[in-house]
């Protein structure tokens, strides 16, 4: 039998489940007699437009297994894209693919990232090299097109819930005479599925978010200063989460930061300051604001079980499709049912992925606007059950890392 | 047998295992044939000036039980401060000891606290009302003077360096055409032990944080932007923390918010987003900033479960030297040794507490004040060991909380 060799790649915005994917499709292509080598492109597409390969092959099982509890991107990640027409990196691209002998890509990632794995799944057809291309979904903002939800979203949802809860019975500690107002900021600046999150940490008990800001809903200051004030009358005290993505009714963003990222995308940030600073300013009250950025996407010390899994699976089913000659497509999620929750995995074109966004169904927003409802807590909700946990050394995770450049 | 009451009430910010040490001295008061009720004032001395007390007595050993795994306050704490000469106060205090016929009174708070807990106890000697006045430590900030370290620091050091180490391969995996530098900015205003905590990040590995701006160091620009500079070269990406209460040579806070929280504190914040724009102008890297706020105060999601048993303990302590008729001392730890940690439990004059601060030592900092030495990590290590995870139901944690107000 003519055995044949992988190539993965990890490309764009990391989050805790991405090495889950990996995890998954490695561990399942190591057992299969098809399989000879298996290659990781370091800093996804930049590595292999620089010829740049790491044989995973010949890593221990331990390490190879550690990746499954190791948060961001073990490899390394870019936000390089590949332009159409860009002849010389299409053919720097394919000179890699032949030099490592390559019949099998896999681009683990987001929007972006399908977009590219697209442009090489034609360029391939195009110059009829052999190759199987399929995109692994991943992203925290759970806005990838064709699937349910993608693996990611899951555990930025339960930190996020985590997070919002645990404030806002620190904020209710405090409420008698000192903080009144919490406010968290969170990512996804298109659709609001991060944010709407939060909303999860009522599921036991109401102790908050009182306010959810919503990118799908205009900002309206007077509007949202009287919630404000109702909602500390109410309770005592008020939590909000607040998408970095906000617009005022001009379009423009309630934060701006002034310049774009590599990907022409407008840099967003602090939009919790500037809405604590009116809440200040018009009502006197204390507030306390935190922007956990980062730690959202990489919390590996609180990860779904639910998405653990899930990202695994989407591993294996990956490397299925592509050796059953499937190229093209992106693995999907698609939802059974809600309760019990089950779900099976599909497949959707990698252009439709790359051509659309996932956007929060209005019908998920509360009449108010500042809130979710019922649709989306049985959507959402079983995506962030079951806990995983790293293992530990010296108090705090070990996680598994290789060499990046 | 004369059965007696204690009143057990929390004060000043919170912490993620304030409420462990409330089960520590409830669950042990609850066994002990000398306690008839055991009352709990809401919102910490507010509710006893109001006479608001709760009887704990009569609750379900299921939600004492839980108060071990729940962060924050669950009875509810208060920033007041008893004045020297506020007799009407006092006088209000002691009807209310009387009232419920009080003869234990446990203050779990940090400095402010024990000075309230100090006036009482004195107060208490003045009036002839036979009360044992017990201060049980709590404070994320580690500065209470006459202990080695306060229940509350472990937890929110964990939390911390689990936070640096996440968001540090975070960074590592983005920064080969994307974000450079992350910059996490921490509590503690005066004393740099939670910004200090960020470094046990590297206990297993490397990744971060590489520069460290203690409250102890002034901040100096130049300085800073070649240590900034060298570490992106030796690294590809540079992870810095920053203390909230970092200051120019001038004195001047780096981020002062313009005003004063109750106890008359200046107010600070944002202090990572000012850093992050210095080197955005300066080196023109791209910056992610953030700002955990509370989240590295409630985290009871992931807790040091030597922080969680010790804060049992002091409780459980803090009954044993009340009922042997020690009045107007706080709970202390004292370390015997680091490896293998052993500590044993004494008391220090809550006036000693009140009056000092406890300083991270100039010895704990490295040459170049960016970072810290062994000396902290054989202090620190021992503090964060163990995880403690709470129960979860719907896929966030089962927190237990008590009506205030």
């Amino acid at each position: 039998m003519n055995k044949k060799n992988i190539l993965y790649a990890q490309s764009g915005g990391v989050t805790s489940v991405i090495n889950a994917s990996a995890y998954g499709l490695i561990s399942k292509a190591l057992k299969d007699p098809q399989i000879d080598k298996i290659y990781v492109g370091i800093n996804g597409i930049t590595g292999v437009l620089e010829g740049k390969l790491f044989d995973l092959t010949k890593e221990s099982f331990d390490k190879i297994n550690n990746l499954k509890t190791t948060p961001a991107s073990a490899f390394g990640t870019c936000r390089h894209r590949l332009k159409e027409g860009d002849e010389e990196g299409f053919q720097k691209l394919f000179k890699t693919f032949e030099d490592y002998n390559i019949s099998y890509f896999f681009y683990n990632g987001g929007n972006d990232s399908m977009d590219t794995a697209h442009k090489i799944d034609e360029y391939s057809k195009k110059i009829g090299y052999d190759l199987k291309v399929i995109g692994i979904p991943k992203t925290i903002d759970n806005d990838l097109y064709g699937t349910d939800h993608s693996p990611g979203y899951g555990s930025a949802a339960k930190y996020l819930a985590i997070s919002m809860l645990e404030a806002s019975i620190d904020t209710r500690s405090m409420a008698k005479d000192s903080t009144k107002i919490f406010i968290m900021e969170t990512m996804g600046r298109h659709a609001g599925w991060l944010t709407a999150a939060t909303s999860l940490a009522k599921l036991n008990r109401d102790f908050g978010p009182h306010i959810i800001l919503l990118p799908e809903r205009i900002f309206e200051e007077d509007h949202f200063i009287d919630k404000v004030q109702k909602e500390v009358s109410k309770n005592g005290y008020c939590t909000i989460a607040v998408s970095e993505g906000i617009r005022y009714k001009s379009g423009a963003f309630v934060s701006d930061m002034g310049y774009t990222d590599s990907f022409g995308n407008r840099q967003l940030g602090d939009v919790g300051r500037v809405v604590a600073n009116i809440i200040l300013t018009r009502l006197g009250l204390k507030v306390h604001v935190s922007i956990p950025d980062y730690l959202q996407r990489s919390a590996g010390h609180i990860v779904s079980k639910t998405d653990q899994t899930e990202a695994i699976m989407v591993g294996e089913k990956a490397l299925e499709y592509a050796l059953n000659g499937i190229s093209g497509f992106m693995v999907a999620i698609n939802r059974l049912s809600n309760n019990p929750y089950k779900i099976e995995f599909g497949k959707v074109p990698l252009f439709e992925v790359a051509n659309n966004t996932k956007y929060l169904p209005e019908e998920y927003i509360s009449d108010d606007g500042y809130g979710l409802n019922q649709h989306f807590i049985d959507y959402a909700k079983p995506l962030i059950e079951g806990e995983s946990y790293p293992p530990y050394e010296n108090g705090i995770p070990k996680y598994v890392s290789f060499p990046i450049e």
